[in-house]
């Protein structure tokens, strides 16, 4: 199956492109960038050399590939929803990376992201790209909103206890600790080496974008309305997220039974690994894997559940390919 | 003024020399190590040659230093409690590095630390060494409890608020991200650079030793009895630890009124920078010194109030330099 | 096809289940560890869980396991080679990552490795297992001997400038760079987080052992006795290694023409990538890889080759698996 | 002693106004930026609040402080050499970072910076700010030209040997490794966090601007014209530089012996410390002090010296003060 990538020179294009490469059923066939003068992608990415070296092409809003079933679309935000529209046209199903089609309220998009949603229709059709709350969904749209990494850790860690009504909906807080890859390959002051290295910092505290799409993911998922309290911080290292999420129990429980939950919400999930109470996750396990490892522990009143995942693969193009598989019928373990 | 350090080879240690060496108001005239052969401390530490070069002396029960007027203890936990009561027999203050008399009630002592506490004498006069919370009872104690790391740090970000009756005292939360050197000199696959290296996890998740240390001292200052979750992580870096806390406002408040509560407590402080709510602190910029940075944001009904201390110095040696200033009238800034 | 570990906790071992895992023609079917109680492999490396649970076996000198066709050993020098005859005798291949089969004179390897070698027979069967210039007698052979990672990176930077004859053997020097995992999962001090990030360091100078294998295989491959002064380093970072090598050029040259050399040279090879001469190598590109990225740079009288693997790949579980592939007439690229 | 700073906001700038803070014998009155606003240096470095918080003034070339006996000059090459006549002519003192000053050979200079130099007078009179080689002349001058930071590591390691005749003048190498913050603060895609983390590289193979500087002193200081091989690599680390350089002995000789002539040779500096033989210094012992540790090992014929200094200290900051330290008549170790 041919495929494309429009915006191929992101971090996250760079994972994909590597995930696409040793997938047995597809093969990357446009390979679109805003960069001038169409180098070789293997220009920018020097470790995809040898492994794919073909020319990008153009990626004016008209340029449309020819020949492909799906185009991953990895531009930032609020200029996605300039080229999804065109590629749906085109009869091809899109798997869209930034946060354009996750929130399905326009309203609350417009507040975060500063603009005006201009693609109500596609709002409309996008699913929600977490297979393990919307594979059925997944299976059946022509556009899968890709979902955020912060959001995929905090979600996979709340919705079963949220689904199963062990913990209340308020008073939920979400502590997560990102890899510098996180904040993609914007180059700023922020970004350097010499100011993210031996230090861990805060940032968007109670006002990151991440916040509304977890938000109302989880409403959807589960139908219970949350407020989170979420602090993302970066720490020094490329890649890796992990998430620790605090939430009061309706009722007293033990570690062992709400990871009982855990296991059972999630037994017929590959990419999902419930650890045992004691042994909570580290980022080191998943990174350069689609996992997502979590862990429950109770104490007193509360209930602590730590999720990790690499937010490069189960955060962005891991997920997606897991998504394609969905969407197409591959073994979905082919990520 | 001629001082003493038991336990010379701690990583504590090596923080502690390089500030008195400092200091113009002090010697180091002993350095006492259970180590075999007396080595001199540049053999350990080859950081310290040149600057200190004398051979360590041995630290036998019964090796008592001579002609110093103040020691140092940086055993560990259980140790430092055998040697304590006989410094202050021969007539010397100590300043004790381990939590052996930090916590006043001997059942929660014996509880976390698996001993019966044998020093009760010692317990009952020790004073906690924080000088923001008690510098007047530092000044004239013979005995300094120094305060564990993550309670330094999680201490000075809710003392103001419980005091000043802002925060409900349950239903808070302690998420902390330390350095590897928070785990101190120990010699284990957990500590090797390539498992704490590109990780982030947590550790001890609702049973650190460090939470009755918090609990108790925050009782102690506030008159308030807290229940605190504690979460600590290991974060890939030397040094440097990050608390982001989480309580419940008692009533609806601003960013800017909270932060201006936590300057009013902190105005007469030298080494507490409250920082403005958008600009929450970087470990970065508190490390190699002895400062503690707070920020608080309100998100809501609860505000989130963060603070990054060096672990090593305003979390160990920092703070007991200070401490040292306070009990012997040195100017406080000294450190 | 049914293989076998024997060593299977050593961080080479990690990445070679993980490799074996993707490889379809393939199966892991026995696992040796020395370590008590037989637990399962992802209880040793959490990550590899979901991916491959069985218990591993036993690996007493006597135990042999059954059916499979090739072992790869991946214990200690000195110990290897007390089980590779066994396994030889039970008629299986062998892949041996020790330096027991790799330095064919004896005397050599005693006075290196401070033992006398007890498997002369083995020690003359055995093929060094670097595909670019030993592919045909590793296809004929039982016998494999794994190469040392830094010798890869050095010998794959010489061999073709020695072969071609276009530097003195003599007053070459090879400054190599390498990740911490380059030391293996010892847990020593010198292995600690603490003690290796933010840290340079030389060791072995002049003096470490994968010195007389480099000397040796490059005078097995080229024809060429050479002196090498060789100073290994290590980087904070995980993995990835740099060797920065020095030669007098014979004859005056130019950056471009050495390179065109080493194009040739490498022209059929998959896994050497030469880059341009203002282009010198990065770790970051080829770690997760099993490529050798190598480029050349004259500088006056002198030509400095750069050569960047993955110690942990090209330098030992990646080429292990090209080796068997060659061994076994699988696809090369299936690495 | 009232001292002023041109450049201020640079990462050695931190640096020195760390070092100038803990100075008994200076007040720094001038801040001298280039940006707008005349903001506080706290706001810049938020890591000096409460400790140095006064605003910055402007620095247009016309701009000359008041009241000053000595500025330090930060600013890039080619930009510094408009500023530092003017000072000279206000009759101050500078001590100047930039390499304008250090190449006496002016056709070299602007072979390498590309610009014709345009203060001949200035270059005439400056001094190469290397006290362990100059500090007669440092005494006397009016104009000290701050080393570069390979130059600083390369210098101090070979002088003593071309000094002392132990080693030929040709085939030397010198293969330097620095840590990040070696490249200054240009933002710049080469210098952010997932470019430089977990990878190593080398630069300007065969042609950083650092190479006629180091060649020219050593000349200057040791009347032996060298031709160095000079290969810079960037290592994953904030701070720190290790030089491992090589050079042909002229007679045989033994690591004690050559160790023993560098000891001798630095026995009156107080910033260098020269190691045992099997004791290769480490960036690590370094780091935040102005020491250079150096080791010597002989190698069949050819000798390894290797010297580990801050790159922001001794290599720049560190040496600055030691500098200003001996042109004052201030006591040297006070930095």
């Amino acid at each position: 199956m041919k495929v494309g990538i429009a915006g191929a020179t992101a971090y996250t294009s760079l994972e994909l492109i590597k995930l696409l490469l040793h997938h047995p059923e597809v093969e990357i066939v446009y390979l679109g960038t805003r960069r001038e003068g169409n180098p070789p992608i293997s220009q920018i990415f020097p470790s995809l050399a040898r492994q794919i070296d073909q020319p990008m092409a153009g990626l004016e809003p008209d340029d449309i590939p020819k020949g492909v079933k799906l185009i991953f679309v990895t531009l930032p935000p609020t200029v996605a929803m300039q080229y999804v529209p065109k590629y749906l046209k085109a009869g091809y199903r899109v798997i869209d990376f930034s946060a354009d089609y996750r929130i399905k309220d326009a309203d609350v998009y417009e507040k975060w992201y500063k603009t005006p949603h201009t693609d109500p229709d596609g709002l409309k059709r996008a699913v929600y790209g977490l297979p393990e709350l919307f594979r059925k969904e997944i299976r059946r749209t022509k556009l899968v909103a890709n979902p955020g990494c912060y959001p995929v850790s905090v979600i996979l860690a709340l919705a079963p206890l949220l689904a199963r009504e062990l913990i209340e909906h308020r008073d939920i807080i979400a502590d997560s600790k990102s890899g510098v890859s996180g904040r993609g390959r914007d180059v700023s002051e922020q970004s350097m080496y010499c100011e993210r290295n031996e230090n861990v910092e805060a940032y968007g505290v109670g006002g990151h974008r991440h916040l509304p799409e977890m938000e109302e993911v989880l409403e959807r998922a589960t139908g219970t309305r949350t407020r989170i309290t979420f602090t993302p911080h970066l720490v020094p290292m490329d890649r890796g997220l992990l998430s620790t999420t605090y939430a009061r129990l309706k009722a007293l429980n033990t570690s062992e039974a709400v990871t009982d939950k855990l296991r059972n919400f999630y037994k017929d999930e590959i990419f999902v690994r419930v650890k045992e109470p004691g042994q909570p996750p580290s980022t080191k396990d998943v990174v350069g894997t689609n996992f997502c490892d979590i862990s429950a522990h109770v104490v007193e009143n509360r209930v602590v559940v730590i999720s990790a995942i690499d937010n490069l693969l189960k955060g962005a193009s891991g997920v997606a390919v897991q998504n394609m598989n969905v969407m197409f019928g591959f073994p979905e373990r082919l990520v």
